[in-house]
């Protein structure tokens, strides 16, 4: 089993797919977000993990709208990881001889408290991604004295690590998704699952996104994110990308899908999968599959009862 | 097939029962509504026809309460009747020289301003109905000199008519309902239906009536009726009665029927029959069988899609 | 002060004026509610004490169509009596030799399980109230043994208590009000009070009643008691009696009031007046006079920063 | 006055800022959008010129980030700037001969299919901005064939343009704002405004977006645009950022600002300007200033009526 990435080797990406499958020689890098998807499209790899959502930076956009265009994906799987970094060098130096930082803005930004406390005058030397500023540090180029990047950089590229747990905000996290083609085996209910939807709204009516949201509400469905994302034929139109809890094989999400399905021009399932953090939904009163097959029976029971003349 | 009805004879309530089954042989009448509903439960009678709303005076508390406590009932047919009256005597004599008129107390209350248009001074002798006013004009009593009934009743006395079309609001309407037995014959779609149900709301939330409206307004199924009745067993808890439009038969209206029962404690079906005035429901888009039935086909497809691994 | 009230003497509502005004040359009876209402508006009393509410029967139609038509009146207050019966006798006599019973209808439905155990075969002798009844049976007259009468009727025509408590639900309760001219005093707050209103939904619009509903739920005001009453002029056009919980001089209560002035064709304040029952209204987050003022404060400090250029 | 912008100069920015101030010696470039925004907060400049929403890209997440934290700002104007590209070199040359070409990968992305139709095989020479790479054509390096930029880029850098025009989807557009601090001049009402808010939910209360969205609803205000973005302490909690139709001295949208304020943890008003569309609100009934006015005066005059005892 092959699964596409988006790399270079050592990113944060490739250490979320690590906990999937340890086995690097399984690993394919992918240039960027749409590369890694079209690969599993395209029948190269079974599996592609790619970030969704930042818990500082928000959506992946890249990765919402590669989703919602083209031949169906999947998600079977999230993961979450934290996003901390090292800082690493060829070898050996004081953090007082740091003055030229190789690393990506993102990382860049999410460190700028912890550098100005620890470190003297720095410069940043952009990078494409992390792991591409660990490679130039590897490189022994003179011009960058430091990396900024993941743990697993620093040691694909052999670089000795300074100071660990660098990051402004330590709670920061990345949620990874792990996608395949549409119709691939359907992760299990667990009890403690989420769908992933993309769902357009009908342009023409005000109130839109306040009826989509009650065909959630009236089955007690929950919303753990919700994006919205341009239609791209003009400003105001908009589709929105949402993680709802629950399994498609639970009534309430069915309910709620066949809901989106009559009243919206299009609805795209993306895939029901298990909750990274396993926090099982709570329920509301009347909204357990056994609620929605005694109310059905009941109907049934009225129908059945009636006699003809 | 026999009906009782609210007696005696010549009520409005037969009037309406005539519109059903002309041959009065047919007819039993009952000295109130849930005695005429008794019959029915009984298997003394196939049906009951009684008010239920009354364009003026509201809705019939006798009816709706019987309807929702003991053995179930279905509404077959819904029946309206214009309410005018009729001014007869026992014989003719001069609008001048009536005096004394006997009718039932909402007869009087609904032709007060022609009398004080078009008689004298008169005197109410009040009746228990307005076909028992007939009948005592018809017996001879000089106390009375005319009564206010139905045209029906007018003739079924043998009286004569001084005046017709009697009543302050011309377009006053009573709604008579036709009920069998729960299991009886459902009557068939027609495009233009009324569901009647009694829905008991959870007592300890606060927006339960808004919640259940909602079940309703989620599917687009419009109320053309909603009353509180209470629950009898302490100030400040009630159950609706309501007529939805369309048929048990819809989808949409089933699925109504489904969230109520998943999230109400207790909801009654009391029938889905003809709309009288044939009005054919206007369906919201996404809300006619064919959207539901395209919407769980998606799902199924979906579902069907998945292959093991 | 003079209190006209539901008559004849000895009425539960009679019961209920005497926890307000205990002097019963106060007391003034009418035939009807609305006679008793008339009173009110044509000066001859100060207030009136009418039935509006019973456990069992629901709304009484005469008080809500009386206040919703004609110079606008106030509820100033609620008096909640229990409803519990005492079966008298002009003399003592036991309960074996009672054989026929007067009182009013209601009065014999709400008994007629107590009847079945304590007496042996009865028969109904129907009075247009239960003092009614009461006088009769202290008139003498052979034609009845007792009466099922309120306590107070039976200590004003002098009979002897056979048994009291007397009543198949022993929370029966009717809730009654008293009225004034619009205008007159207002209740203080109480932090535990109820406004009553008169609603008339816009005709034109399915979903009419969640829109009203949702202007309440949207100030987290709560509701109390909500039923249906037509408008006279055609089946299925309503207007809606309402108590919810709060004073008109909470901000929540007027910011509700306000938006239902705006989207609905009448609105008829009837009055803010603290709950019989003293319970105080559970505040949502939010919805509390200090939010409402901290939140226009915010917008008028937003206004006020505005410098011109 | 002076205005920075989203530099350097040449961009779709100043192109923007041009329709307000055509004259360049006010326009002062800004390496990114934060930079641009903190030279308003610094006093540097009175108002500064960024992209908030491209209608393929959607929300420039720079922007709405960070208008929502630091000191408050206020946008005063939006501009729309369609996205249409001209294809330029540092001479006239023929189509054919274009190989390699510098510009933003937005750019790129946007012309894709535009070039495979009219070009023969080429390759992106990324660049920082659109801007820099007409710049680098300008430079007369060999390594660059042409540029893909605005007019106006072209025409700062004296390059000949060989296409214009150029651009797959020809509706596509840019939103950009101008921003200045908070509490300087509000622009006027015109009946055709937007008011811009970044409003944080209540983290506990599922449903909480439904809510928040009913309080936009009961006033009748439209949203045109919602954006969530990450709060940044933990993934699931989001803050919304909306534009709704109506200005703040609008009674409508100072009313959902007031319910707003009460229910959510954090509302920061952003500005109220005029649509760069010119399209005026259409109003439903019951939500004008005047329907607010006359609700008020109501409750007013109920208010002023009651007299003391």
């Amino acid at each position: 089993m092959l699964f596409s990435y988006l790399g270079p080797r050592g990113t944060f990406t490739q250490a979320a797919l690590a906990t999937l499958e340890p086995n690097e020689e399984a690993h394919v890098p992918a240039v960027d977000v749409p590369a890694a998807l079209a690969m599993v499209r395209a029948g190269e790899v079974d599996y592609a993990v790619v970030p969704i959502e930042n818990s500082i930076e928000g959506g992946v956009n890249a990765t919402l709208d590669t989703l919602s265009h083209g031949p169906s994906l999947w998600i079977t799987a999230e993961i979450l990881v934290p996003v901390t970094f090292v800082l690493a060098a060829a070898s050996e130096r004081s953090l007082d001889s740091v003055r030229r930082i190789a690393t990506h803005p993102h990382a860049w930004a999410q460190c700028r408290g912890w550098m100005s406390e620890h470190l003297g005058e720095v410069i940043h030397v952009p990078a494409t991604s992390t792991a591409a500023g660990a490679k130039h540090v590897a490189s022994g180029d003179s011009e960058v004295d430091a990396v900024l990047c993941s743990a697993m950089s620093a040691q694909q590229y052999g670089l000795t690590v300074l100071a660990d747990g660098v990051g402004d905000n330590p709670d920061a996290v990345t949620r990874f998704i792990c996608v395949g083609v549409a119709g691939g085996p359907l992760p299990e209910q667990t009890g403690a699952d989420k769908t992933t939807l993309q769902v357009q709204l009908p342009s023409d009516e005000s109130g839109a996104l306040l009826s989509m949201l009650e065909q959630f509400a009236v089955r007690g469905v929950n919303l753990s994110r919700i994006e919205s994302r341009p239609l791209g034929d003009s400003l105001g139109r908009y589709a929105f990308s949402i993680d709802c809890e629950g399994h498609i094989l639970d009534e309430r999400v069915q309910a709620a899908l066949i809901g989106l399905h009559r009243t919206c021009p299009s609805v795209r399932f993306l895939g029901s999968y298990p909750r990274a953090d396993g926090r099982k939904a709570q329920l509301r009163p009347g909204t357990a599959d056994q609620d929605f097959a005694s109310a059905r029976d009941w109907i049934g029971q009225i129908l059945a009862s009636t006699r003809e003349d």
